[in-house]
């Protein structure tokens, strides 16, 4: 069926409705209990990392440097888990620090530590008024740090090619700015990669702000799907213009290994590290050396984090397909919804018909469909067209998946089809 | 030799220093290298925890709830981790949170976040010349914390009991003192447990401020050497009160299985871990929980507990005594040293003459043994006596131990007698 349906006349839409709905009844008399809303591995997933926990990784739990890991000491990290996640982040060693189990708490503690401390210029939370731009759709836990510090966040929109940098370079002229936070590759939500230029007009940003940052949250970078995406590196880039003190980098192996239980990591310029590392000897005598020997025996290398990488994604590849197969069977061609194809990363981004993401959200939770809530993907949930929905394929089962994403399409169709019977 | 240094005759006292100067120089010519300077555990009682990597502790991977501690998800702390800790603490389970790997790092954040958000009134940060109360001699790293944030930090003397409290009692009538931070049991560096009058003169409290806190750091409750102390519950005194919410507690396996690979706890009021609970919702998905599992079910309960820190309590008992009984011998009776005698802990206090501690640390450094820096035990590292040295006798062998405290013993006497000399 590939009708238009904003072009069908009252009496089509309603009969439509009523076929749908009475779809959408059948499904909610099952009770029906299935999550999408969080990007979380299933638990197939998380059976793939189990080897991680073997005590034979741990050898004479000496790290390479002769230092026993079950002690104190040692503030950024094993030297050989530095090592590896130079690799990963493709830095050099002495541009890495390794923290705890999670990047998020990372970009957290640094935001706060520039509002008590500035980031080499007054405090932030002494000059008024600061604000961060935030590619959207974005990821509603750093719109919540944001938000949680009071700093005021100004969308940006994003395209196919990362966010408007036209925008962004217009907006960096105010020196209320005083960072970008956002998702370079494999976006949460959109699962798209920036492009070459639009990181190189990263690199090449004059902010009028002299304590300007980027937190360049790197979290997908080895997480392919399909066919690999490629991202500029982004202090390669940054030679040319000699910003590299502008961005922080992070990512973590949350989702290489286990969420929660995995390591963490920040890549910067020498300067930021020294900053980083002289408050770090405040906060912390050192994170989990243990984990991190346990990680690195068990990577090895990034030849070995590929190859791990290589089995997550051969379990997401069928749910991603089951998504966007259903997407294709049902939504499209109906001129109600589009929705991004990734090559990486946790999600796909579905947008709906203009103003109703939250009522098809609501459907979706009626008939036991659990999706991140409508406006998650903006700053303050507010999403001004209420459209996007992030859709998380990864957690359900694949049996799961495609009974909700046949559910999801059907709220779609029905929400749209309301909203047009409504004008 | 039980002779009162200080009543000597010059010649006396010359005649002494040859003899002293030639036992050291013939020290200083073995090129030793010793370090006393950290409460690190000892190799051996590293030992103690091996099995706690034994991935048979895991079991399925679910915590009691169910979860699969795995993935993401549980913000603080599984079920019987909380449990083990408010056993642990004496406090109820809903009055814990756990956190990751550092009772530091709990500490650090919690006053950062006073800072910027306050505690339930204008954020720290906001109110100029804010105030702590420091009892001396105290935990340097306690010190770093205030001072980084810009803490002004007055010095509470201590005796046997903890602090002096009439003096606390009076400064708490300045709304600029924000709180208290110390260490109640097995004290950083005493090795002092407050009496309870002192406890529930802190739970009687009543001060200026309406945003003041109390950091217990109670580090050390269960780490007994000798027969045990017993610190009164905090919590429980302040019912009497209703101060409940003055008081943060923190605690941490760190020296109970590995320090850096353990876990670290909080208990609070429910007004206060409702607060907490509300920031740290941003900060982190959550800590851990593989680890939280590992430590459970290898300790099991308060039994388990103090079952291990027996065997930990075995091996560092010869530790102390090996100072305790060098001292004695060298040092009692002479007029120019007093040491507190800890039934736990990790720290002997070493008061030497009047304006040595420098130099006897220097003394000691240039003979090859690294004492904590003089004036580490006092904010902004000054001693205003220069008389306090934390020994720290848990690392260095036993062997190890004994030499480095014959050629402490020398340094306390020879910079004690050129002390006299310059008179």
């Amino acid at each position: 069926m590939e009708i238009q349906i904003p072009a069908l006349s009252k009496a089509q839409l309603s009969e439509r409705l009523a076929v749908l709905k009475d779809e959408y009844n059948k499904y909610k008399a099952l009770g029906l209990k299935l999550d999408m809303s969080r990007g979380k591995p299933g638990a197939d997933q998380l059976e793939l990392s189990n080897a991680l926990v073997d005590p034979g990784l741990l050898g004479n739990n000496k790290a390479s440097n002769g230092f026993d890991v079950r002690n104190y000491g040692i503030l950024d990290g094993i030297p050989e888990c530095k090592k590896l996640f130079a690799e990963i982040l493709d830095v050099p060693v002495d541009n890495v620090i390794v923290f705890g189990n999670s990047s998020l708490t990372i970009m957290y503690d640094y935001i706060a530590q520039c509002m008590i401390f500035g980031a080499g210029a007054e405090p932030w939370s002494k000059q008024s008024g600061i604000k961060f731009l935030c590619p959207v759709p974005g990821y509603d836990r750093h719109f919540a740090i944001l938000e949680q510090f009071g700093i005021e966040m100004i969308n940006v929109p994003t395209d196919e090619n990362g966010p408007d940098m036209d925008m962004i370079e217009e907006l960096v002229r105010d020196e209320k700015v005083k960072g970008v936070i956002c998702v370079p590759m494999y976006s949460n939500p959109s699962g798209i990669t920036y492009s070459d230029e639009t990181v190189r007009r990263f690199a090449a940003l004059k902010p009028a702000a002299n304590d300007f940052r980027v937190i360049w949250d790197n979290a997908y970078c080895v997480h392919h799907v399909g066919a690999p995406d490629k991202l500029l590196n982004i202090f390669e880039a940054c030679k040319e213009f000699g910003t590299e003190d502008n961005f922080i980098e992070v990512t973590s192996t949350s989702k290489i290994s286990f969420p929660g239980s995995g390591v963490a990591a920040l890549a910067a310029s020498a300067n930021n590290i020294a900053a980083i590392k002289k408050r770090m000897t405040v906060q912390t005598i050192g994170y989990d050396k243990i984990n991190q020997l346990r990680h690195v025996n068990y990577f090895k290398d990034m030849a070995g984090i590929e190859a791990h990488m290589l089995k997550h994604a051969a379990i997401l590849r069928p749910k991603f397909d089951a998504v966007l197969s259903a997407f294709d069977k049902h939504l499209a061609g109906k001129g109600i919804a589009s929705w991004t194809v990734p090559n990486g990363g946790y999600f796909i981004s579905l947008d709906v018909y203009k103003g109703c993401a939250k009522k098809t959200v609501a459907l979706c939770k009626e008939a036991g469909v659990t999706l991140t809530g409508a406006g998650a993907t903006y700053p303050y949930g507010n999403d001004p067209e209420d459209k996007n929905i992030r859709i998380a394929p990864t957690f359900p089962s694949r049996d799961e998946l495609c009974k909700a994403v046949e559910i999801l399409c059907i709220c779609v169709e029905i929400a749209a089809i309301e909203k047009i019977l409504e004008k």
